[in-house]
């Protein structure tokens, strides 16, 4: 055990918003009131933006109502940025804000970035001489992060996605006896965790349910192959529902939705890859009625339907940051380990934020069935267990009742800074 | 009390699903054990189509549990169909079929369309002095059908889009300091009732609540207008959510999303209106963030987010049809009223299927606000009683457990029917 570092702590997110990033925030309220070292609670809003405005707020003064709510509510209670500190001033000016309120133990919670710009922080106050406890808090529902064995947030988008899903198979199938393609765009632009997760919507042992076919990023999108697959299907089901990954691309390595309303219509914004295979069936299938929808945003805030597994672990993250910090750890991530046993256990361990800054962790291709357009049992063992149990949101007059935090701001005590 | 007639019933399902049309067939068939002259209890297989081709099943055979499981299984469990029964071939042959399988009690589970056909073979049996009792079910999550106060079906669409929206408005909310416009693509082509209803997912007495702006198909689109009150609420939130119907229409009647594509592309189908005033935004407010969403068919049959009032309701007009035929009803559907009292009740009654036949209700023009972007509290206070209560999915395995018939066909007795 290392010395005891007292001071205040600092908690930001940062990134894309996902149902249980603040239960990660939760964790941390929670655990850092467990320890003396730790004086005060402090959030940043909109992660280093707004730490770099001194923009604090006192989380010890939200209500423990409010802290536990943190559990089932959505997207990012702090706030969140896409923003990447730019330069040395930008780094030394976080330092700055650090030291003006004694901030001695920093946690960001986030994506690839985040963690290399925590990694950044942590070497900075280093190498300026200022004691400081730096512990990335992983989350991304794209589930793209090395060395952790999941991400928080990925499962309950997987969980949302395969209910819709569900539901929209037995919406389509209900419709009679007119061959339908139903197209359903999903997130993920760069990787097909997110659209190989929609496997598990199959009832086990029914292979004609939906989806009948998984359109990953990891595999060049061929016109003519999709659409013969499509009619494979229509024979066998009369309905065919396809999962789409936002991302796919074509042999060429152009995003396919995008290079179509390029080469078209001459503009490149114009539709999504929904829209785009529904075109394709209705232009190529003549008779097949097709659909399509996109769920957009909807599916990463869908805390309605969030796995109970993916908020526990992602609170289990917040504390056990804060427990490294407080027991001297600095310049690591806390990543998730699954046991190696039959029931599914999860831990977790400590890795180099270095180890992860901007790394990325690929679907494996060994998971991509031969046809490639489905995905091996072995994904769907690994997927399933992030899955389990659901979120009990509160109601309150026939709709979530979700907690926003009171934000009450910490006083600043430096000058206003102007961004380059 | 009419005379006692003894026989079979036969009940049906037709036009879009929804997440409790399956409510009301539960609670057919609970109410028909319940009555000794109701002999067989036949389910007939999507709608009119598979009753002409005599495709009956044994509702009676399915297990209790099944038949519990319908009350919380979305879309149509016995299959449905937008078919029109065009001849007096086809009326000759339905009564046929009844004739064959004495078939006594006829209920159909619609919207207009489906009232209109269950009228019209009413009347058939009538003249052909063939003993039958019909009686309609409402169903339809357009909420549009005469006389009844609202549809079963409806309740449940506007939790949904609520529960997401509430939950999008989280995620930008957080996405900081950029301005950023989000569109919520709804359903109801006609009747502006789904798009009104996303107005309670504000907080009571939070103006700036999502959504901002709501498009009712009621009011023609100006594209002016809506981008002066896209910016008006940026000024205030820097962020602007806006709800618009599929079908909105602008000031000569036309769709705005197809004739959009209509004059810039050449063709009709591409986009719709989320995307079409996604490009608005972007191409009129610049440094604007535009995003769109289209929840498509999953808004309709989004079980896991479903009102239990909704479905309660559904379950007792399943119930009240076959109470009402028993007693010697006939040429009627089961409608909705709602108490005069200040706490919600509803109760049921009967009305002529002629007065419901085709109609349409639309959406009251005075509960449109002046600046006809949002509506009137006249209309929360209508909405609000129909999302309380929230249906309790049955999980497995981390999914939810919807329930499919096993379909035990009855052997038909007629020659097979060619249709025209």
């Amino acid at each position: 055990m290392e010395e005891t570092l007292t001071g205040n702590i600092l908690v930001a997110q940062s990134g894309g918003p996902s149902a249980v990033i603040n239960a990660s925030l939760a964790g941390v309220i929670t655990e850092a009131l467990n320890h003396e070292c730790i004086e005060e609670i402090y959030g940043g809003l909109n992660g280093v933006e707004g730490i770099l405005n001194e923009q604090l707020i006192d989380l010890a003064a939200e209500s423990q109502q409010t802290v536990r709510g943190l559990c089932t509510t959505p997207a990012s209670a702090l706030g969140t940025c896409r923003y990447k500190l730019k330069s040395e001033r930008d780094f030394a000016r976080i330092i700055d804000v650090f030291k003006a309120h004694n901030i001695r133990y920093f946690f960001y919670i986030g994506g690839n970035d985040s963690q290399d710009t925590a990694n950044k922080i942590a070497e900075c106050a280093k190498s300026s001489g200022y004691e400081l406890r730096v512990i990335g808090i992983p989350k991304t529902i794209d589930n793209d992060l090395p060395v952790t064995d999941h991400c928080p947030g990925y499962g309950s988008v997987v969980k949302y996605l395969c209910t819709s899903i569900r539901e929209l198979a037995l919406d389509h199938e209900s419709m009679g006896n007119h061959d339908l393609v139903s197209i359903v765009e999903v997130m993920g632009r760069n990787a097909g965790w997110i659209a190989a997760g929609t496997s598990v919507a199959k009832r086990r042992n029914q292979p004609e349910d939906a989806p009948h076919i998984i359109l990953l990023p990891e595999v060049a999108f061929n016109a003519d192959y999709f659409l013969s697959q499509v009619q494979e299907c229509l024979k066998k089901n009369k309905f065919c529902l396809v999962v789409a990954s936002e991302g796919i691309i074509d042999a060429n390595g152009n995003y396919v939705a995008a290079a179509d309303a390029h080469d078209s219509f001459g503009h490149s914004q114009l539709g999504g890859v929904g829209e785009y295979l529904q075109q394709l069936v209705a232009k190529n299938l003549p008779g097949v009625r097709a659909r399509s929808c996109k769920l957009g945003h909807a599916q990463r805030c869908a805390e309605q339907c969030a796995s109970q597994t993916d908020s526990n672990e992602a609170f289990m993250c917040g504390q056990m940051a804060v427990r490294a910090a407080v027991n001297g750890e600095s310049g690591k991530m806390v990543a998730l380990i699954r046991g190696d046993t039959e029931k599914y256990t999860c831990e977790t361990t400590l890795t180099e934020l270095s180890s992860v800054a901007n790394g990325v962790k690929h679907f494996p291709e060994n998971w991509i069935s031969d046809d490639k357009i489905s995905v091996s049992y072995q994904f769907n063992k690994y997927v399933m267990p992030l899955l389990q149990g659901e979120v009990q949101v509160p109601y309150e007059n026939g709709l979530p009742a979700y907690v926003r935090l009171s934000k009450e701001r910490i006083q600043p005590k430096l000058a206003p800074y102007a961004a380059e």
